[in-house]
């Protein structure tokens, strides 16, 4: 398989660090084909501008999403944009690997899903009716492809655990799992998490690249968190809303598993 | 009171512009003094890097939660960040303004959370002990601060709402509101969200101002989304999990508030 890994964390000569050079090892042994986008590496620029898009009138106002779909549609997208857009059409797999600041995305990540996710692209696909509202959650530009996260963070497993005072980390992530990758059609694996990482000695670390490896052995034939399709009859078109039967009398993010 | 904006946007000329004016203007009316970091027009810089460290040493491996509790510590942060704390010590009410972009901030503010918030000032603050877990979720340095999110995204109210395929607009923004808000001590208010500003017209924007106006003439007097104190005898110590005959047998993240 084709497998891009893009990767934001400031220190090579870190936990992430060492954890992204066996994940590269560990794909490349077992055959794999791996790309990095090391986001600090590579100086990405983290923010949205009118420079993004090439064919953006100088002096007219900036409608971002207007702007993404002419740029998008003319090639005329900045060039790291369109790089990166190449590299997501040759994977098969996408992983995203980050240390959770803020109980999100470092800045770097969430501008590279900014600026390369653009319009036509990542959204705004697809036809709306009265049986289909786009290509999205499920179906999309992505689908067939897969996607995982690879997290670390410094709290505690129980911090966030189903009742724990940070919330459920699955919630947490929802956002991304769901809104970031679900969206435009990618599979989305159960995430990788790593708790305490303040916290972190050689056993431990033994036991970190046993686990990661086996999930990297498995990202072919590891079942994908169930979310339900949008087109597929359980929401409400065009209100998008889950049909009343489904998940009855639940709350929370889970309503919106198969 | 005071109140600092902290604003998203790429277009001044944009309806997120308008809003911004809006309430600066009715603020102002009001006699309350406004402070904006209008973060695009600041050039501000999104990501973290060792460049936010002055004390720290060149060749020396960045371990930014170390580096940032150093830098804090003895006044040597870069320029930028410490006159945004100076800010955030200044102002009475924090209103975070943005397009909703892939479920979360655009990264230009993600980079001022990264950043601004400093291990000593935002977070590694207070004493763990087997009554206390540090001073954050309803303590930490803003406590008695208040915070608000303005928040505008294109998809429509029903697709955000409880059974909304996008997931819920409270759950979504649980990670801002309760993770970046909450956690340093705001009380935080519930957002203002304006929802499928695609579809936007004259009659709206009135209805819009009414509404927003409403909620700026109530910024002190609005009760707070009531999040749980970690440390006020709801959560186990140090496991940090809800105790068991609280929102007993409830799923989903409302199990936080009491």
């Amino acid at each position: 398989m084709k497998v891009l890994i893009v990767y934001a964390h400031p220190e090579p000569r870190s936990l992430n660090g060492a954890l992204r050079n066996f994940a590269v090892d560990r794909l490349q042994s077992a055959g794999h084909e791996v790309i990095v986008s090391d986001l600090y590496a590579m100086g990405w620029k983290a923010v949205v501008d009118s420079a993004d898009f090439l064919n953006h009138e100088t002096g007219q106002p900036l409608k971002v999403e207007a702007a993404s779909k002419r740029a998008y549609e003319a090639e005329a997208q900045s060039a790291d944009i369109a790089a990166e857009q190449r590299k997501l059409f040759w994977a098969d797999v996408l992983i995203l690997q980050f240390p959770m600041w803020w109980f999100s995305m470092p800045a770097i990540l969430k501008g590279w899903v900014d600026r390369v996710y653009a319009y036509g692209l990542a959204y705004g696909v697809g036809e709306h009716s009265d049986r289909r509202w786009g290509d999205r959650y499920g179906e999309g530009t992505f689908k067939g492809k897969r996607a995982m996260l690879i997290v670390t963070t410094g709290g505690w497993a129980s911090h966030y655990s189903e009742r724990g005072v940070n919330g459920r980390m699955e919630d947490l992530l929802f956002p991304i799992n769901h809104g970031v990758l679900y969206y435009p059609g990618f599979d989305v694996l159960p995430p990788y998490v790593l708790y305490r990482t303040g916290k972190y000695d050689d056993a431990r670390h033994r036991q970190t690249l046993a686990e990661l490896g086996e999930r990297l052995d498995t990202l072919a034939t590891t079942a994908p968190i169930p979310y339900r399709m949008q087109n597929g009859g359980d929401y409400e078109i065009p209100s998008m809303e889950l049909k009343e039967a489904l998940s009855a009398g639940r709350q929370g993010l889970d309503i919106h598993l198969a």
